[in-house]
């Protein structure tokens, strides 16, 4: 159960601790209060664990400062859709919003290689109105005798040339907790030219001691990758162990589940569960066609199966796009052979902006017909 | 090897006798002769079969009454897009153009219960436009003592009633090889009032007896659904069995893959398959969007999965949709839960014609590009 | 609801017909009657279908003729094994008992190629006291150009060298109803020397209208493959299919299932449902090691993995071994870099009767454990 | 490429100055210098990683101090059976011997509840004569408000009572570096009274900073269980990490393959690759039958699930077999429904002896009939 109190609520005020003492005599129930602070209001969240089935919700709503209160139907308490779930599906970091009801695309380099690359992949961005990026300077490896990325060697230029190319985030995964303080340093010594969305991989979406880490921390949002051998719901339960450890900035990731019952594509895309994830949960769905597909096969149309993948996330309301770009893909260190061309930049936006024109006016037809319905 | 000879050449002719009389002498190559009239003109293709390598393109080419000379790098010699091969990616059937570059929509009852029902769902699909249908007469379910169609006796009532609402294609399984008689029959009967595409369900996709029956007739075209626990290489050749048999009529259809991985789902979509089909084969493909998710969850904006889904295939290029509707889905003897309802059907069609619009412009906009790189 | 009445009993008694007179007028429950000619006595079962759950057991004891109740409590109601259950899990054939408590070893060429290999298949085999074989006239391949399987010609050789080299029972595949025709008309062409246990293959597991044929008739028992790509489930009740027509002389085939997880395996080995088919059921097992494992490699003791999976599915009660050996499987037109060669099948077969002695101390252990538990 | 040096080789000696001299000239080839102190002699290796094709194996021979040379075929260098590999596939701890050729049970609590219950679990254990067992202090649950172990608070008296009862191994799972420090002070704190095998579980199998750090230690052996979405190859490179930072003592685990394709059981079991583990590599191979089947359902001979998986491994060679059991399963806090009964740990160990001994005899045969082949 989860009690929304009043906007702004004063933790020395009256009313608060009234309502505190009241909630320590509940049997056998733990409290967890959540504090978010907005650009123009601070909201107070008290989420009582424990069994709350007998706990009367009027009798809760009637308690001084309780503006709402919603009883938790499903296990994902702090990220799930509940019934009457007024809580939003969005956050702000960097002056952008990230919202279910926005589209960032994020292109970049797989693994930071040279800064002469990364250079030009940010310039390329910049040329063609992009603010986030994707760079990857810890790289997670299947084999222990292959290029692990530059680490925490790269991070100042490429958060200086990030700065000086106007981006304002930039994904990197990070596969250990000491990652977060090299990242944190970097940005400081740089003079935080650019900001930072944390990105947990797929094989590290059940390594519940870096989600706690990664959990704890406010400043960076996370991008959370699905795992590629477990189910949708063991996935979002790993989501909300970041947001039960306090960070409610994640965005979930989709990247494909593996079986070779997705050949030829490297794994089975699951962007048909774009539309579930924005169901059940309220945070923003993030699409990685890249990795999902790993090749540059194409269509008999000239169409590259990772631009048909990334239009059929996006026509269903995906709303973020992680994609691999290089300058010269034969010389990359990890992935070449699915990087797409920089000349390729432009017309993966343009693709990318019909798909989201089409999703547009589905909803807008959607709407239309839901309110003749309920009318 | 494939040699396609001069339209319209006449067996009798000296150069069609010379011709073989030529390829008569090729050690250990047999040749299959396939022939297919069309409106204009009858086409004639000559496969070589056996080790191939040996035999010098050029040398063929230069056969009386030879036009062309496909070599068959690819195991999928009939259905095949091979290298500089022009053969045609679509066909007529009832008016009407199947092909790689059309879009049919079959909505229609997952399986015939009642004339009422059956009467009901033709006269909505008339008044929206549609000329296509599904309806199951013969249904293969998993337990013996489910509900397993009305089979023969229902088929004169439904083509009297397609025929009285201008509908010309229905879409019906079949699971038996005396089913097509049956058919046949009905068809016959009742004077032909409407025309049947055979579909082989997913359980029936490596059922080679049946593939090869269905492939030695002509008259009806075929839509083979992808088998659900196999790869697509392995359903690929399934659909080479039937063409291998004389019938190129073929449809493949994509309905998802058995895997939990897929849930909430019933099964895991498999619908960015549907460029990759493409690109292998000149066989127009079709989407089962209704088994693929197999419930009527909706998303934040009051669109159903179902709808997400079918929006996925069409806009990267899906040319056929399957899709289950019923007047009364409560009342429905298979797959209920998972039907739209009538009065969703202009909603759904709308829905379709934004996402198959997105994909026109998808094709215009790389073509342009396509252009200007290769000019 | 099973109602099991007293053996022998006569369909023209008057307690016989009492009885029937009896269920006719229960309400929605239609009646299906199942008499097993034994060698002793004729048992007769009637199957009551439909919402039997308000009907009372006891009324039901207490009928004329009926000697026990079964309450199906599970949806596989005739081959399942229920509560206070005590219908046979084996049935007999050509003078051998297949049963859930004895085992056979079925080694023999996965395709009849020449009638060389079959004879010195047979012969092996007779030389070391074997009398079940298999041999595969009937292949249904992935291809459609690859070898089909002789079929029906090559039937009146294999049958008489089988009755030549003493063998009583050939399992052989059977991909339609014609090839039951086939071998009927073979084994009668050559006098029945033989036996043959049809076999139903993974890919036709869900064919349910050849299912029916194949039980409908009750000459020839049936080995049921898994489906590769199907729940357990699904599969058992495939096997629901060919009892409920009649034939309950089913053993049911447990071959691996189709994933990479089980690389660099053919299949991934599911001789771990041993012990669960034969719990929910009353079906003997079949293991095919030879189809699971798909390769001859052996471990660092010398031991093929191919042995490792048939001493798995042995050690834990596991009722039939179908392998593939071959006299020079380089020859092999099917499947021959797994097979087995002929100079193996002693070794082979040692290595059985190791683990099927393991099996039986540990059900005598079991067996003293029980006992002295619930003393 | 491999060196195999001759023992107790000192690093100051000529000789191996010489050859470090000669190895440092080898163009783009790093070295890196394994030494395993061994209770009778000291073995050094050294691997030379990058190109080495070009090298000769003659040469590298003839150097001095050089005593074998093995050229690496396969990608697991460390851990991997090379062609004329005779490198041990074993290592001791505590007294004991873990080899491909031995064989411990690992009995214990899933998970530390209660003192009183770790003390019944060790008396059984003592009782029965096991000198090994299995106790989790720290628990990764899928969801975030599950009981998460009680980590470092139960070790000291989980060591002590193990001390008390005779008990040197216990296998112990980690998540955190820290944990691995918790330990060292707890064993420290107590003086050391057992050991401990630290267990990376199948969600960490890909936390490779996790393995890097746990193979950087060579205190403690290590069970790498295997990932449960990923192939066998991905979860032996993620053994190869823990192998090239240093550490040799490890035994990996098999403990199922997460998909619906094993229902009923939990897992689909993959002991059918204990011999495919004792093949490619020179790693002793552990089975968790608790994980895998995840119930305590029974067959008809009532004997476990459990039971008859165990043997499955047990038969083929398996090393280690790690079992949940509990003084009372219903009080239980994590996976009580799967725990055996310490009243049925005799019958349990048993029935293991049985199959070993089966093991043994195949072996034995296997050898019988390999040297008569070979002679």
């Amino acid at each position: 159960m989860i009690l929304i109190l009043t906007p702004n609520i004063d933790p020395d005020s009256h009313s608060y601790q009234q309502l505190m003492a009241h909630l320590s005599h509940l049997q056998d129930i733990r409290l967890r209060v959540h504090r978010e602070q907005g650009t123009e209001q601070t909201l107070t969240e008290i989420y009582l664990i424990g069994n709350t089935s007998s706990i009367p919700v009027d009798e809760m709503k009637s308690l001084p400062g309780v503006e709402r209160v919603v009883r938790v139907s499903e296990e994902y308490r702090v990220i799930g859709r509940h019934r009457d779930d007024h809580r939003p599906s969005h956050f702000d970091y960097q002056g952008l919003r990230f919202g279910q009801d926005t589209l960032h695309v994020f292109a970049g380099l797989c693994a930071v290689d040279t800064k002469e690359h990364v250079e030009l992949m940010m310039q390329a961005l910049r040329d063609h109105g992009q603010v986030c990026t994707r760079m990857g300077a810890y790289k997670p490896r299947t084999s222990a005798y292959s290029f692990q990325g530059h680490g925490r060697d790269c991070l100042p230029y490429v958060f200086e040339l990030a700065g000086k190319y106007g981006i304002k985030v930039i994904a990197m995964e990070v596969t250990h907790e000491s990652h977060i303080d090299e990242i944190h340093e970097a940005l400081h010594g740089t003079g935080y030219p650019t900001g930072v969305m944390l990105q947990i991989g797929t094989r590290n979406t059940q390594n519940f001691e870096l989600l706690k880490i990664v959990g704890r921390q406010q400043e960076y949002p996370v991008l959370l990758k699905r795992g590629f051998g477990i189910t949708l719901t063991e996935s979002l339960h790993a989501a909300e162990y970041l947001a039960s450890e306090g960070n409610r900035k994640i965005i979930f990731g989709l990247r494909g589940v593996k079986t070779n019952m997705g050949d030829p594509h490297r794994n089975f895309l699951d962007f048909a569960h774009v539309p579930v994830v924005r169901r059940l949960t309220r945070m923003p769905v993030c699409i990685d066609p890249s990795h999902a597909v790993g090749s540059r096969t194409a269509g008999p149309e000239n169409i590259l199966d990772i631009m048909h993948a990334t239009a059929q996330g996006v026509i269903s309301g995906a709303n973020m796009v992680l994609v691999d770009f290089h300058p010269a893909p034969n010389r990359a260190l990890v992935d070449g052979p699915q990087a797409l061309l920089l000349e390729e930049l432009p017309h993966f936006l343009e693709d990318i902006q019909i798909a989201r024109e089409a999703y547009e006016q589905r909803v807008a037809l959607a709407t239309r017909y839901h309110v003749s319905e309920t009318a």
